[in-house]
């Protein structure tokens, strides 16, 4: 029988595990998987943790998740296409869950699969290699609950680690002598730690933004904020200024290109992650920057130059869980056969089109436009439960107006389900006051004492 | 040409690339060396970094060393035999250096050695495997100068990567949902973040010795550190208490098992580090705590399941830089042939003996003496210097007991050199007043006005 391993449980590859299953419960035959997750449980970033740096056994810790995360889109934009929020929760729930409760759904899918079975937890994947005369890969493994390394041949390789789990973290002078507290996104954990204190942000993307709204929502003095290129342009409120890019820092002191200056008690690094995948031999390696076209990957998964290594939700998204399921299924059914591939020179010459036609958009609907076509072309391929890409397209394009509408109360708005036509329930408190982002406060039929008691 | 390859460029690496120069400058043929460093600069744990959690090219940080680190030990204790204090600053200096200062001394023997050329920097070592067929290692490095992994064969391998670098990291009930920062040692930067807070430090070794005295120099308003098994036992300063094991964390409050409790604005854990090689297959990779005589390794550094693989600095440490040589010295023989290995069976025998001898002693004289001697033992069988390591013990001792009689005050003391004969220079300025801890403050000939303007 084949072997498939998937590199990591996180969204992605539970939705790889998940299409299996799909055909399984049809009771077709599928290939035997192996599922390796670093980490103690499933649903990579959406597990979180209070561990920064490394983890209990040594390896970078996988998550980037705070406390008090809320999604910073709307659920009806992600949703299953096979298993609706209504069906998990029982009820319509508000359009902007908190972290907890995007896992449990998450979780309550996989769940359901029964395919837990398929995942060796607490087992990093040290290398892959690919051998050429047996045409199977040698997968090297660290099984930490056993504290040993081995290794194991699979005829196919799916990589599904996601790529917003090692930081861009870039150097300015001075950075050597701050004596605040100098840290990258992915460390950020509790924005209470910052009450009271003046932030500095690096940055001007999702991180940037979310993190200084967390910061500002938690009773932080001031935040000031910096961008390279433009800034983000939403209304902030009053003790929270934009300005140019950092040049240096002298002691507790920034500088900026403006000419101006701040005293700042720490200074949060938004500046990205890197596409990084140590343990994949060269020829194997995905090399890219964060975009909607990666380079190298057929139909954004299949690897180019072989067949039998896949690459999952490796773009930059506005799509997710719903595009990562549209990814597995394509993926599976080039495995099974299903699906035939065109000749390489065809992919190449499609991708890189692709890749370039990226480049030539401008504005938010047309980047959305691209990916949504990107996604219903993939569906369009396998049975994955088709929905209306264009209603979801119109979501992204209403959120994007409210955030310019209003950041701090973005997340108040509701939506349709594209899946089910629910409409969302209006949240009991406002997310500016919603403190508790535990999944019992939010289900509650009502605010809670403690949720208002913050501050 | 014999081919070795050495993992790391800290003081354990940079001593095995001087015992092999040392022969080469006599004309004596060596064999072909290549050093892989992960970091940008040599120095291994001296080479002082802002970065915690993962560095630039997505490894782990390396370093765990903090501004403001002063040496913990007399520099007597750990002076090399072929390069003096005395040689390196042409003149005599106080006994407990600032972290600068003593990374100048490391680079200024190797570069006296000019042996730059042996070290591929920002060369992460992916994975070591041996090949029984070739009686080759096989050694795959991630070259993140550019951007791409490859293979390379060598006939040596010796590990110098230390052990001080990954964090054993101990999760106590309530951490998940503490509200302020939570970070290991490792990560710990700049005592001044910490000014006017409550901290909590978990642990009652060194780095809990250490970071809580650093972090009351520079103003931390209270400091309770908690112990497993018994009390560090210092007479500390007044906002310094000791408290028995913790319990839990209760968002902002910390329990301990004598029912006490306390608000904390932050936990540091001073929980020790791990033995980490997960770039050593299985068969070839060390798994030892720490402690002075780790098994499986003869005379401390072959690893005698290979004797074409060598491990320098795995034991837990009184002597240091000197004995990183001792064992350089001695592996560079093994290798060249001019020490001959008795049989598996006796080094086995032999390390198992040592091992349990460790167990059996209990007093601090005791466990100075043991590595004492066993550093006396390599140095006899190679032309290392041999320098009097019964007055290295006793400076050991006369150390311990200056901590004892005020830990505030010990690096005050002076001692003499076993190299040189000099006796080291008063400070210019208390340690507990020497705020500024660059090279060149450190070098003045009296206290620079800004030292004493902290606080």
């Amino acid at each position: 029988m084949k072997r498939i391993a998937i590199i990591g449980a996180g969204p992605s590859g539970l939705a790889q595990l998940r299409a299996f299953q799909a055909l399984k419960e049809q009771n077709i035959d599928i290939p035997e998987i192996v599922c390796f997750e670093k980490q103690q449980d499933w649903g990579g970033l959406w597990n979180y943790t209070w561990r920064t740096g490394v983890d209990q056994n040594g390896e970078p810790v996988h998550g980037s998740m705070y406390r008090y995360l809320w999604s910073n889109g709307p659920k009806e934009a992600l949703e299953f296409a096979d298993y609706s929020f209504d069906e998990h929760f029982g009820r319509a729930i508000p359009s902007y869950p908190p972290r907890e409760v995007l896992w449990d759904y998450i979780k309550g899918r996989v769940e359901k699969a029964d395919v837990r079975q398929y995942v060796r937890f607490q087992h990093a994947v040290r290398y892959v290699t690919f051998d050429e005369d047996s045409k199977q890969f040698n997968v090297t493994v660290q099984d930490y609950q056993h504290n040993q390394i081995y290794d194991e041949a699979f005829d196919y390789v799916i990589v599904a680690s996601g790529h917003f789990s090692t930081p861009r973290v870039p150097e300015y002078p001075g950075f050597e002598h701050f004596t605040g507290r100098l840290i990258h996104a992915h460390d950020f954990r509790d924005a209470v730690e910052f009450q009271d204190q003046t932030l500095l942000i690096v940055g001007s993307s999702y991180s940037a933004e979310d993190i200084g709204s967390q910061c500002y929502k938690y009773g932080a003095k001031e935040i000031i904020s910096c961008y390279r290129s433009k800034p983000m342009g939403f209304k902030w409120p009053d003790n929270w200024s934009e300005r140019p890019c950092l040049k240096y820092v002298d002691h507790d002191t920034a500088y900026f290109e403006d000419g101006s200056s701040a005293k700042v008690d720490a200074i949060i690094l938004c500046t990205g992650y890197l596409h990084h995948f140590p343990f994949m031999q060269d020829q194997l390696r995905l090399k890219t920057h964060n975009c909607l076209y990666p380079l190298n990957l057929y139909e954004g998964v299949v690897w180019e130059n072989n067949h039998q290594l896949f690459y999952l939700g490796m773009q930059d998204q506005w799509y997710t869980f719903n595009m990562f399921d549209a990814q597995a299924w394509y993926v599976r059914d080039v495995i099974l056969g299903r699906i035939e591939l065109p000749a390489v020179e065809q992919m190449q010459q499609e991708g890189q089109q692709l890749h370039e036609q990226e480049q030539q958009l401008d504005d938010v609907a047309e980047l959305i436009e691209f990916q949504g076509q990107y996604v219903e072309r993939l569906i369009q391929q396998t049975d994955y439960p088709t929905f209306d890409i264009e209603q979801v397209n119109q979501i992204f394009l209403t959120w994007h107006q409210h955030k310019f509408d209003d950041i701090m109360t973005f997340r108040d708005k509701t939506y349709r389900s594209v899946m089910t036509g629910t409409m969302a329930a209006k949240h009991h408190t406002r997310w500016l006051k919603a403190y508790d982002d535990s999944l019992k406060a939010y289900l509650a039929k009502k605010t809670v004492k403690k949720e208002a008691s913050f501050s």
